[in-house]
């Protein structure tokens, strides 16, 4: 029985700390264009309260998002130990691709997992590197289809990886625009026989009814701007609605078919999005079971990394799993989950056991 | 054992038709903004006598990559005759994204694949889109992963689609302008019980060191415009030899995969970049198996439909299978071959049998 196993993991958190205050003098509108009553100072700590943001990376003016995920890719195949030249698939999941800095561009040719082949210097053309778009979920769903290529035998060694600069799309009268940041994390999967490791199961969706535009590019909310100027943009209360509704359940989905049961599971590693949301995710995934959520269960990256769309998931599972996060750790043998869901809108979750 | 099987097609060609006369009036350049010693009309013969164009399509306003690849779907759906709330997965492979008309940034928040969703009314949310972004071999590519998900028994109906406006990113300062067109194509692959038709074999490979910028995002030749716009790029004669040298060899590959001879090889439909490209491909692709190309062995649309990138290859296959280009058909049970060369650079070939 051949296994999908994760070999190595790597994460590049981009070097500029941007701190909340630096918000302070931003010239916040309603989507209507019109002011606030509020004073920045308590939009500021009204938005903490909610997303737990404190600070958040951006990448230096010199670096694309192809180069985050470069510099993640490199640490996951050290880590891993594999000879870059033997992986099948290099899959870069991203929502933007690479925007200059100061351009409003999105540049996505040629692909950015082309871009990332380039600089790792892989000659072998066998190493087939294609790039996903799948909005947030991206990374995690870049790891299913590595499996799905591993079970189909078309794959031995695949690198996944996730990586965006969203401080190039930002509006910047958004209130919205504290909570994204840059940075990228990426991981080797492996084709092994008779592992103890391994993806059990996963779970995939899409929902594309009327929640298709609940993230979406849009204008900035200063409406002197050029309309053909587009930013990141989101339905905010929609998704958080969407995201309480759907995503406990589809963790679950996964869980059950894994046969592993639930006060077996050792961490979540969720999408860091928003630190309530989050928190009422887990909350009601347990509820399902009937059960609280254990203490401490639910890794967070948030409060100093911001919401780093594909990238979240990747590097709070790298950061645990090299002790970088204070009094969390993944031991051999532990089962955990992995959950996403972000614009499409696209939910999904992975349960795999170290 | 389970076969991957086509069992619908359909394409969209936009209703604009743009003749070659119509660049009558452009200000070509060369790559050092210089201007050519050749009138346009000499110019404009040369472009057709190389590459067999003598007009392409573009979208009307109105519509962007996505809705294309939705009218292309659609068919495709009517044709295999499934309901599309059986469908697995939806992969939409573009370039570009959704350019607005007059717009210059590419739109890829919600993915392509969400936005043919939402138009299809799917309410099914365990049916999986997103988009790949692989240049132009990203529709054969597409074919490729849905049959990895239906060899890993994660699907058993997918829909395919390439969509691409490139109408919308060319610098109409460049003489490879002419080259481009807007399309989409689209196919439905299901997963059936003993079936004859069936993908046999596929080859897939990314060529990503100095090939990797061939084909790039750049600057227009007209040395005056805001150098933080770009456009679609190419290094023309170095894509020509790398083509030659590459694509007739990983068809190779594809075909002595499958076990099926050369002799019964009924149809080779290629990407329509250029004629004379493809026809010196075929030449070199029967070459080695010390043959000469069969009279008519290669349909061609490029000479009325330009280049669509991931469009051509299934509009091609679409419109000989609707018995819409002189003398060209497939018969059940024909062994055919699909084959693409693009961005990246990527190459990839499917041996097929109907």
């Amino acid at each position: 029985m051949i296994s999908s196993v994760i070999t190595g993991t790597g994460s590049y958190i981009p070097s500029i700390k941007k701190e909340n205050s630096l918000f302070e003098n931003n010239r916040f509108l309603n989507t209507d264009g019109s002011a606030f009553q509020n004073t920045n100072t308590v939009i500021i700590e009204k938005f903490k309260a909610i997303t737990g943001i404190e600070e958040r990376r951006y990448a230096e003016t010199k670096y694309n998002a192809s180069d985050l995920g470069y510099f993640a890719a490199q640490k996951a195949i050290e880590d891993a130990g594999i000879n870059p030249e033997e992986l099948d698939y290099i899959i870069v999941s991203h929502n933007f691709g690479d925007v200059k800095d100061a351009a409003i561009q999105s540049d996505i040719l040629p692909s950015l997992a082309t871009r990332v082949k380039y600089r790792l210097g892989i000659s072998n053309p066998n190493c087939v590197a294609y790039d996903i778009l799948f909005g947030c979920p991206g990374w995690v769903e870049g790891v299913i289809q590595a499996q799905a290529f591993i079970k189909a035998k078309m794959a031995k060694k695949c690198l996944v990886i996730g990586t965006e600069t969203l401080s190039r799309v930002v509006d910047k009268h958004d209130r919205d625009s504290m909570i994204y940041s840059d940075g990228a994390g990426a991981c080797i999967i492996e084709a092994k026989e008779n592992s103890d490791s391994a993806i059990l199961s996963h779970a995939s969706q899409t929902f594309a009814k009327e929640e298709a535009y609940h993230l979406f590019f849009g204008n900035s909310y200063d409406k002197n701007e050029d309309p053909n100027v587009r930013y990141i943009k989101m339905h905010g209360r929609k998704i958080y609605e969407f995201a309480l509704t759907n995503v406990p359940q589809a963790m679950k989905t996964a869980l059950d078919k894994s046969g592993v049961s639930i006060d077996d599971v050792k961490k979540v590693f969720i999408h860091q999005a928003n630190e309530k949301m989050d928190e009422a995710i887990i909350k009601r995934f347990y509820r399902l079971y009937k059960k609280q959520a254990p203490e401490g269960v639910m890794p967070m990256s948030i409060h100093k990394l911001g919401n780093s769309s594909v990238a979240t998931v990747p590097t709070l599972l790298d950061l645990v799993l090299k002790g970088q996060i204070e009094n969390q750790e993944v031991q051999k043998g532990d089962v955990i989950i992995m959950a996403s869901v972000g614009a499409g809108m696209n939910i999904n979750a992975i349960v795999y056991r170290y």
